[in-house]
């Protein structure tokens, strides 16, 4: 029954469902649906699908996240940056919107769900870890800016492609003189008011007598009236006649269920990009669902957000929809309305259903405009640059990583701008382990602690080189650390016993062990004594499998003062210094 | 000048160069140049290319390694598991023998002698470093078993072709009933006699009245007895005339200096295996370089090795060779034939040289099957699998290293084996230290030394955690580290303060400072003091560029006696107990 419940965590929730948490729930279902009807037509048009796929991939992927993901409050649905991921991956194999097009969205929805079953079956939610926050911080930055530059176009009434920001700047340049000013005209008063319905529009309902939350929860359901707005103009105006691009006709209704087909031979292309959405759309998704379970003492299991994510992807490609995720907005606002049980996103579901079968009819007035801005809005408060300067501030290499997210992904594409991000933080990291930090130390009077003699006053004695390797030692800096120790004892003759502290040393792996082997030997034919102090219970057992520790000339001892204490002896005179090394 | 001679060895030890000297350089040389003959034109024959390149492969790169290498000891030229992958790169864009066959082996020295110039300017020596022991040893043991398996259809004078280990075993199988048995008579006796002569003809020397030092010397040179007593078979019985493989017609004379065909389209093709073959040559040469410099207590510097190969590879380029290195064996030969300058090498180059302006034509009776067999005796001594064995029982890690390597290098070809090697090895690192070893820790009573409460008798106190975590803090492990601590401090009510031990953090980075700010937000709601002992000096520098240190709910101590001691308070009782975690 546990594991039963580890994998169907709606049996656990479910069991304590009572009416306060369904009033609860179904407050926020109503506000986040409100907000979801414009994003999902938005994002749908951004992946360069039908408006009503987007629609479609936020009722059954809802339904399917509810009964396997862990996070209480995660909103699951299309989201800006895999949209954006969708029209680069589909959008080099068919033209945006043919049916191959379409075809091709359902097929990567299918194999980006089941890769993610697969993880999640596999238990490798770990493999998250690899992307650090700062290149995901400069990924998602990075993709706004393409996103909300995409747009562009729509707002201006033109026609404008690119495969990277440069390109698709001088798309927008050269067919600026297009520009349909009616479409124009729709925009501008949109992009204005919705900026303003983020900033301004809770401040006035609260002046207008509204509690804090009310405000707070009316003030997301802005978009809306710019879309109810801009279609009635669309309507009133004839604008489809001057030219403005209108949504046009939606097929009213649920989607039809079908399972994608298998057999089309687009699959491999798509393999690699269903492989970067899956892995993006979990991350974003996971430490959405972290920051809000946090707030509330509530936990996630990543492994099981896998299966959760896979489920509601598999759901998107078999009822018309395309790959979706868990959003940072939407969990926001429905967490923040409320909602205590994943029957939230649900009922949530069961909203847009409704909308899907009486609204659609009156989308056909609603300007490409009007979305357009929706996007950019929402796209431009995940553009966040202070990342450069945290990591610049804190340390070279995190600053180094993100640099290089965002301007590969800037100039050549989202997928190959993550790749080479994750491939520069684990460089980096690896760099910086095979060339660890050493340093010789010294007893700091008065204790037993050993530390840096270039950054405190310690004790050390003319006989012996006491040597803290800062980090593990393993192939990688084997050779290194080899090298160094027999420069720093060329400028120390009196040296008779070499200490080499292993509070650092996690591993000791065959090479660095050859390594040591090698050392011992040259020092014993020099008569020097090498011996290790503090060395940890994984490494000595380790140790004790092989046959150094029978040929090691010195001896292991438990602390570092111990070996000190022991090997001073008469002969060894103490001075106070501060040497370079 | 210093500077100068870091580039030019050779102003270096030339500048000292006596009579005593050159006579031990001219006696190494001359052995040395026996030895090389045969193997020159077997691994020639290895690499599919006509037998004549493999001597010219001796002699400029010999000279070029003499100015520019650092190695004293160290010999240049064709190598077993080069030449398998010379063949290996251009047998898939040219027919062996053909003219874009040897155009493109000529072609593939000069990309290998460039990246490795390049790399040695930039002095890029390092990466070698992520190149595990056990990896090479793996891909040796693996790259000897497909040589020796390759050469068998020349022994059994049959054809045979295969990508991989089992492919190339079927081929063989197919084609075993058109064996030639007057090859098999030559072969068969000639294997025979070189293991012998490995094993055997020293001692045999000794027990004639020979000194251990000729004798050895001297059974060194006895593949060339194999050469010349089969030479003389072949060409008394007229063996040509039954189907058995000759060396055939040698062009007599030195090569001509030719520069190679740069607007060669195949350079695309070759960038990646010309990557490969410098990467793992240089390896080759470094480690048997360091090995033989330790013994002498001489030095080499990996960075101009790099340039010293470079200028090898250059010089066989445009001399009619294809891609050298430093060789194991004969390298080992030099050494004891009592070699103790580059001077040697050149020496050597001169022999092979007069060899193909004397010897040349006595070749075209020369069976390929006695140059096989040479490949074959001489590579089984390559093939080593303790290493196996050794890895399994340090380390399982290491293990998994080397069996991927050995498996794919068998099954998929060589580049990929070592690709695959590597890749593992640096998984794995990575994998370990995405979840690393944490431990409480305590006092050891009567010193101020803090270890394992699960493996030392240790004083702990109930109002304290104290976690040594036993790895740098970064993206990788970050919420691993966060999961855990709150994991640890659910079975803890009594605790109020939680210490990490930082004396294995050799890095926080700013995934890591995320994560720890995060811990100390939760510790603060929940009444928790967050501590930090004993962090290091760059870790405390990185720290205090950042917000966290104003943060911080407690506070850093230099060590951790000092925390335990400040913190455990009237309140705290003291225990000693052994624990699970």
């Amino acid at each position: 029954m546990d594991r039963l419940k580890r994998y169907l965590p709606i049996l656990d929730w479910g069991r304590d469902y009572d009416r306060q948490s369904l009033v609860s729930d179904l407050l926020a279902a109503v506000i986040v649906t409100i907000m979801l009807i414009p994003q999902s037509l938005a994002y749908a048009l951004l992946a360069g699908l039908p408006a009503e796929m987007g629609l479609y991939a936020s009722i059954l992927p809802l339904i399917a996240y509810g009964i396997f993901g862990t996070s209480r409050t995660l909103s699951v649905g299309p989201v800006a940056v895999v949209s954006l991921m969708t029209a680069s991956a589909i959008g080099s194999i068919a033209s945006a919107g043919s049916v191959d097009y379409i075809a091709a969205a359902l097929l990567l929805a299918m194999m980006s769900g089941a890769f993610l079953l697969l993880m999640g079956i596999l238990r490798m939610g770990f493999l998250a870890n690899f992307l650090s926050h700062p290149v995901i911080a400069g990924f998602i930055t990075a993709s706004g800016i393409i996103i909300a530059f995409s747009q562009l176009k729509h707002i201006l009434g033109i026609q404008a492609h690119g495969e990277n920001l440069l390109a698709l700047l001088i798309s927008l340049f050269e067919h600026i003189d297009d520009t349909n000013l009616y479409t124009l005209a729709v925009g501008i008063p949109v992009v204005a008011f919705l900026f303003w319905v983020r900033s301004g529009l809770k401040p006035l309902l609260v002046k207008m007598g509204l509690s804090d939350y009310a405000a707070s929860m009316l003030s997301k359901t802005g978009p809306v009236f710019g879309v109810v707005a801009t279609s009635v103009v669309a309507y009133l105006w004839a604008l489809g006649d001057k030219n403005v691009s209108l949504v046009g006709q939606v097929p009213t209704g649920l989607p039809s269920l079908t399972f994608p087909e298998l057999a089309n031979p687009a699959w491999k292309e798509l393999l690699v990009s269903a492989i970067f959405i899956s892995i993006i759309g979990f991350v974003e998704s996971v430490s959405v669902g972290h920051t809000l379970a946090a707030k509330r003492r509530q936990k996630i299991s990543t492994d099981q957000e896998l299966i959760g994510l896979g489920a509601a992807n598999l759901a998107a490609s078999v009822s018309g929809g395309y790959p979706v995720t868990g959003g940072f907005a939407r969990s926001v606002v429905n967490f923040d309305a409320g909602a205590v049980t994943p029957a939230a996103g649900m009922f949530t579901a069961v909203g847009i259903a409704l909308a899907a079968m009486v609204f659609t009819p009156y989308l056909a007035y609603l300007p490409k405009a009007t979305l357009a801005a929706t996007i950019i809005v929402a796209v431009l408060s995940l553009v966040d640059f202070s990342i450069l300067k945290r990591s610049w501030t804190y340390g070279k290499s995190d600053f180094v990583a993100v640099a290089t997210t965002i301007l590969v992904t800037l100039t050549m594409g989202v997928e190959t701008g993550v790749a080479c991000g994750v491939l520069a933080s684990l460089m980096l990291h690896l760099y910086k382990t095979s060339k660890p930090h050493m340093a010789v130390v010294g007893e700091v009077p008065g204790t037993e602690h050993y530390r840096n003699v270039n950054r405190h006053k310690v004790i050390t004695h003319s006989n012996i080189l006491s040597l803290r390797i800062d980090e593990s030692l393993y192939f990688a800096n084997a050779s290194y650390i080899e090298d160094r120790v027999y420069e720093l004892l060329e400028d120390m003759p009196l040296v008779e016993h070499v200490i080499l502290m292993c509070t650092a040393v996690n591993e000791i792996d065959l090479s660095a062990l050859e390594a040591l082997e090698s050392i011992n030997a040259r020092l014993k034919d020099q008569g020097l004594k090498l011996h290790l102090s503090e060395v940890k219970g994984p490494v000595m057992d380790a140790l004790q499998r092989s046959h150094f520790l029978q040929q090691l000339s010195g001896q292991v001892f438990l602390s570092q003062h111990q070996a000190v204490q022991q090997l001073a002896g008469d002969s060894g005179q103490t001075t106070s210094h501060n040497w370079e090394i």
